[in-house]
Order: structure tokens, then C-alpha cells, then sequence
């Protein structure tokens, strides 16, 4: 479509709004295609890892609160990546730790970003497969439940909204079409 | 699987970070299930929509500069709710100010948060068919090229990565079951 450099916005300042344990939020004055002005808020983040991880015709997954929406949500495991950490280590690591399974192997499905408008979360989804399972290891302040689900399962969840964040819909979208394809491929 | 309130993190304090234009940053002081405290950093965000516009075989797309990424997305059409506004008010205003065309249909497909373990964001998914065209218009702030592309193109997209945020590989993925749906019916 267009060329790179033709929305391109110069960074004329940069003002340190906040530095987190996990967010940093900057804002930035942009000089605009057209010449103009304008601020723009973003929340730098060190990435993440999720994992569709299937047993058999179930998928794992994990029952958690979520202090920014002050509910539980059912999503898959996922957590962020440690400072200079491979996203393939921490998907293995955060499998580990959230539901107690090893991956005999693993994949990588695709990577995205959460929310490009205002920030630089990017996200990788595995595919694990050939679970073991094991005792899982929470973090000092993690709490949460882990299930295997079936698809119908995991569509009943995203209808009656337990399931609605966008890396587990997406996973589970991801899943309905590997089950599809490798449906046809049998036929 | 759980209830409701096993896992729930009490607030003991709010800081507030920064209110900008588009996002506030909290960091929240909690009480966590077994007495302990941990801090939480919360972005808000008022909400968004997206929109899957379906012309024929084809959907809409828009390539536009993403400075929390520094490159260019190209996304499905998209956009922040204003104050008090309807999602479906959104989509179609959204819709008609980035691409120009008005939808003779809407359906919501889904909602979703698109960051939830710091983000508040709800991203609301609607289907607009039965399109018009017309002239577009863009925020004084916005740049951006508009085309109408294949599912076949937009998995190209996908894999050579210029396609690369949730919400537009969310609505591609949903496109393809609808487009499998409605094959298997045909047949």
C-alpha cells in the first residue's frame, strides 16, 4: 500500500511521564506529515508470551482477577517476558509456572501487538504440544486456576464473556481452524 | 471454574499517575487473596471500536504510521469512543470518517480486552456490510491510505508481518470461519 516513510511522525520531544515495574508511559511531540503538531501517549511495555497449549481436544487454560477490569477473566497462560528473555524460554517458563506442564514441543503460531495506538506490547502466541504435566509455580503474587477445555468449551466461555480478552479469542479462533484443517486433511 | 471472589484484590490505595487525551494511569495498592499487599500500574482507556467491512470478497483495510511502534499497520478501520458514545455510533462514525464508506448493516461480533493484565481497554468488533461510498474524513491529527483487500492478501499481510495487531488478525480469523460458514452452507 503506501510507502514507509510517507505517515512518518519526528519525534521533536520526548517528556518521561512514569517508570514502572512493568509500564513506562512517555509522551511525545510528533511533527505530523503535513507539518503540524501533535502529542502522542505511549506505554512501553517489554513484551509478552501466550500459549495455546492442546491436550488431546482440550486446551489449558487459566482463571484469574484482572485489577484493571475488577473481574476474573478464563484467558490462556501467558505472561510478560523478563529483561533480554528469548519469547520462546518465557512461553516454555510461564507454561511451566501457570499450569505445572513441560511442552514436548512448540511452536510459534504468531506475534502481535495488543494495542499499536498507544502502545508497544508485542505478543507471541505458541503452539505447545506433547504436554507433561508437573506442579505449577506461581509467582508470590499470582492466583489463579488452571483447566483443560474443549472448543465447545472455550466457544461457551467467549459467548457468556468469561473469555474476553483478545489473545484468547484469537488463540481459540487459531485452534477452531487447525481442528478444520487437520479435519480435512483426514477426509 | 472459580468463583467469582476467591482470587479478588482488594484496593488499599490509588495513585494517580497522569490524565492525559487519551489514556490515565493509576497505580494501584492491593490486598491480595492470602493478606499479602502488591502494586498494581492500571492504564485507562475510555474503549474502542473496530470494524470488519466486508465489499464482496474484499474488506477494508487502512495503512496509517503507529508511533508507539514507530512503523506503519496496516489494521482494520478503527478508533477510541468518545465521551458517552454508543459503540455502534462509533463503528459507523469511525467507518464513514476513515474509509468513507457508510454500512447499510452492522452486527457486533465480539468484545474484547485487548490488554488486560494493565488495560482497561474494551475494543467492541462489529460486521458492516452492504456499503456505500463516500467521501472520507480523516482527524485533523490522522494520516492514512485505505484499500479493499482479499482474505487471501490479508493472510499475506499477516505473514509478512504488516498486518500485526490483534484486532485486525482477531477479525481476519473471524472473517475465514464466516467465509467457511457460509461455504459449508452453500454446499
Amino acid at each position: 500500500m503506501s510507502s514507509e516513510q510517507r505517515f512518518e511522525e519526528i519525534t521533536l520531544e520526548v517528556k518521561s511521564i512514569f517508570k514502572g515495574k512493568i509500564i513506562d508511559v512517555d509522551v511525545e511531540t510528533v511533527q505530523l506529515p503535513d507539518g503540524g503538531k501533535a502529542k502522542r501517549e505511549i506505554v512501553r511495555h517489554p513484551g509478552a508470551v501466550c500459549v495455546l497449549a492442546r491436550i488431546g481436544e482440550r486446551v489449558l487454560v487459566v482463571e484469574q482477577y484482572r485489577k484493571a477490569l475488577g473481574r476474573n477473566l478464563v484467558e490462556i497462560p501467558a505472561g510478560k517476558l523478563e529483561r533480554g528473555e528469548d519469547p520462546l524460554a518465557a512461553a516454555e517458563r510461564e507454561l511451566q509456572e501457570e499450569t505445572g506442564y513441560t511442552a514436548g514441543r512448540m511452536e510459534k503460531l504468531s506475534s502481535f501487538y495488543s494495542a499499536p495506538g498507544f502502545c508497544d506490547e508485542l505478543l507471541h502466541l505458541y503452539l505447545a504440544e506433547d504436554l507433561t504435566a508437573g506442579e505449577a509455580h506461581l509467582d508470590e503474587d499470582e492466583f489463579l486456576d488452571c483447566a483443560a477445555i474443549t472448543l465447545d468449551e472455550a466457544k461457551a466461555l467467549i459467548e457468556n464473556g468469561k473469555i474476553a480478552d483478545a489473545k484468547t479469542i484469537l488463540a481459540v479462533q487459531a485452534w477452531e481452524l487447525l481442528v478444520l484443517r487437520e479435519s480435512a486433511k483426514r477426509a
